[in-house]
């Protein structure tokens, strides 16, 4: 049976288009610092009309398998989690099929997740168990994150964004599954949907939506501290883990959720909590489950407390977030990649704990242990490959004037057949995949802009 | 590690509601014989406004776990394949959550599978996967494939038919897979597909799609008979398995992909074809593969080389899919119950070979043995559970008149919002759900109709 099995590898793609928060705060007329400050934000990627989730996700995975050096042949095992339903019965995963359709490899398992923000977890769960399994082949399974978040305007268009992530999932990782400590909280929701009606704008109930995440980062921590505490025979608290890792819409979310692991571990009476911390928790130690989720006291009070821990533990997977935005399936795992990005020289023999978390509700807190790995799945490689900050440096700032406009334009193809895209690939990066028509029949084609820089016909990703 | 993973468990759900084909030929105008010997079909279900997707899937889970004596405290995995998309961010998976929110298990992982009539096999591949690895935590996986196919008038409309099925999963199981044999073929193709255009009809390209089909089930057999080979050391033909069970669509889709199976096996110059059936095949021996797909003569001349063969190795599979219709991601396991149900007895030591399809393109070829298994979970139990003969016996026919007022009546709810149904379960069965209300933010609410034969206001499912 394969051993240490986890991730391997890993890529990363944001669209080059950006608008910084703080722009966008001014162009809005809203308060000075809402975005920034309120919540927690810096920039926001958005995807113009030659980008979309099939096309990131096919520059995603081409990325990491010429970058890692890996033969399409040797991926046994392709799966994609996301929000955006592109079609209602074909998956993304067969859009994905070109880029190995060449090598004549279409023995290839898997499809897509769905369950809001959560399918990307799902579809990892579900690679690392093949891998596990008895009907692994002994190639590498490779699961895909994408999304595009976009909102209309009002208060939720600061928390767009969008990414694909790519991880490679294999035996001996440097990135191993602790299989057994998994907390996971599944419940029948209405907090956010997205009913069938056509807009393409989720349905949310804002204040069921909050305490069901905290209801949901409570109970899988609970969940998670007794697997732990049944194989490892001692208590976990937030002191046994080196970095913790959260699904995030927006960074303020974050800070609530880490915050409330917390006051978790004050009424666990964790011994690590000085006499201060444990003064400014006492008036909630009575609280009602309900009625602490409603406390804005409470709220403050644990942000206080966790300060610290914060800034060790968690501020090191704030960066993506902050700078790319809301990725739906992507954002937990563009967290990970801060974390990789900013401290994979000393990782190893670390443990990072991550907060998987879907609207309707689908949740799942699990762990991770660091080794250096050999190249090229090592840490060192993993980070070079990324290159995050060349990314984040590289990007194309729009004026909030001319991200709005791009809005308006995407509103209007939305949904819609029959158009040619600009094909306009100037602002991206060489190697990447683009939207170029949209036929009469719905059918979409795209092609890869050429890896010297210009457009290659011969590389085409077309529908036939 | 689990042993002899696989199906502990199955029920089935299916409408009570039906039209006859043969009534609903002469109802069309349609010539005699066109849908009956034609398609090969007898009979079709489909839901009344009291009924869908979700309704059906609370129904089969409910009746599972209470006549296996389930406690729902056991169920450490659960997870839905539908092509259905009730909404576009919320599972399915999600709303079945109720069922086991009573108990206090919301412990349960796993989200919604999504490909074309595929979904099922991902998520029973998956949750074998789950039982085979480390995180397994040693209660069953449960599995549930559910459909609805409902089309507009025209030739397609007698190809609907609705259902749901739910699979337990465990180790130990009286349907044990064979891991090891399994042949997969995915691959990028616009042959079926439902874009998000909002009229809930799929746009069908329908020679590409007779193509698509064909050549998966070339492609999966190749590769299944390729692992067979490299693990069992001998070659693989059809007289290796006692059964072959295919997504079946129609009969008549059927008839033609098994066929198919015995040209391969002729093509590999299998030595239990005899003299006469390998003149019949020697005319078509150097087609290429694309001309052998196109041609009808090579099609007549297959199905009638495959006829003893199909008699005793199909046609017990065929009793639900002709009964009930097309059943989508149920289709294929619910021609795999009409195999339990009919040779329950006989099928300890056999082995049957299963071949999943979803246009897109995503199809396995794997198979399962059969040993008779301990109470509750042996092959005669599952049989007696499942009653696919009295669940057939008090179905209600419709007046093929009554079943078009039926159809109008759903159009006009599909996607609405704000409206009761008329909680008219008279037609159901004790214990059934029922949809009782979409509320003014598409919320959806049902109710079960008592397990004595009345509605039962304390076992409600409710939105909240």
């Amino acid at each position: 049976m394969a051993k240490n099995v986890g991730i391997v590898a890993i890529d990363i793609y944001f669209p080059p288009t950006c608008v910084q928060q703080e722009a966008l705060e001014a162009h809005d007329g809203a308060s000075k610092g809402k975005y920034t400050i309120g919540l927690g934000q810096d920039c926001m990627a958005f995807c113009t009309e030659v980008e979309d989730v099939i096309s990131m996700s096919l520059t995603v995975v081409s990325s990491l398998l010429e970058k890692y050096g890996i033969d399409p042949k040797q991926i046994g095992r392709l799966e994609v989690g996301s929000r955006a339903v592109i079609d209602q019965s074909k998956s993304i995963k067969t859009f994905l099929m070109q880029l190995f359709e060449t090598c004549g490899n279409f023995d290839i398992e898997g499809v897509d997740s769905v369950n809001a923000c959560y399918g990307g977890t799902a579809a990892l769960f579900n690679c690392v168990n093949w891998v596990e399994s008895n009907s692994w082949d002994g190639r590498f399974g490779l699961v895909v994150c994408a999304d595009t978040a976009a909102y209309a305007e009002g208060p939720a268009r600061p928390t767009g964004g969008a990414a694909a992530i790519a991880l490679l999932i294999g035996p001996d990782a440097p990135i191993a599954f602790e299989s057994k400590f998994r907390g996971t909280h599944m419940t029948h929701a209405y907090d956010v949907y997205l009913p069938n009606h056509g807009s393409g704008y989720p349905v949310v109930d804002g204040k069921l939506a909050h305490s069901c995440y905290l209801k949901a980062v409570d109970a899988c921590y609970k969940h998670f501290c007794q697997k732990y505490e049944k194989f490892e025979r001692k208590q976990f608290f937030v002191a046994e883990a080196d970095y913790f890792v959260f699904h995030s819409p927006y960074n303020k979310q974050l800070r609530k959720s880490f915050a409330r692991l917390l006051f978790n571990d004050f009424l666990k009476d964790a011994s690590y909590l000085d006499e201060a911390s444990k003064e400014i928790f006492a008036p909630f130690a009575h609280l009602s489950e309900v009625e602490s989720y409603g406390s804005r006291d409470l709220e403050k009070a644990a942000q206080q407390v966790a300060k610290p821990f914060y800034d060790a533990k968690v501020q090191p997977t704030t960066l993506l977030p902050k700078q790319v935005g809301n990725m739906y399936t992507a954002s937990l795992y563009a967290a990970f990649i801060s974390l990789v990005h900013n401290k994979h020289s000393s990782l190893a023999g670390q443990r990072a704990v991550m907060f998987s978390y879907g609207a309707g509700v689908t949740a799942t807190m699990f762990s991770v242990k660091f080794n250096e790995g050999t190249f090229p799945f090592c840490l060192s490689n993993i980070a070079a490959v990324m290159s995050v900050d060349k990314k984040l440096k590289s990007r194309h700032e729009f004026a909030p004037e001319k991200f709005v406009e791009t809005l308006h334009q995407m509103e209007k193809i939305y949904r819609a057949k029959d158009f040619m895209t600009s094909k306009d690939c100037s602002l991206l990066a060489p190697g990447t995949y683009y939207l170029t028509e949209v036929d009469s029949m719905y059918r979409r084609f795209y092609a890869r802009k050429d890896k010297e820089g210009s457009s290659k016909n011969g590389n085409n990703a077309n529908g036939h």
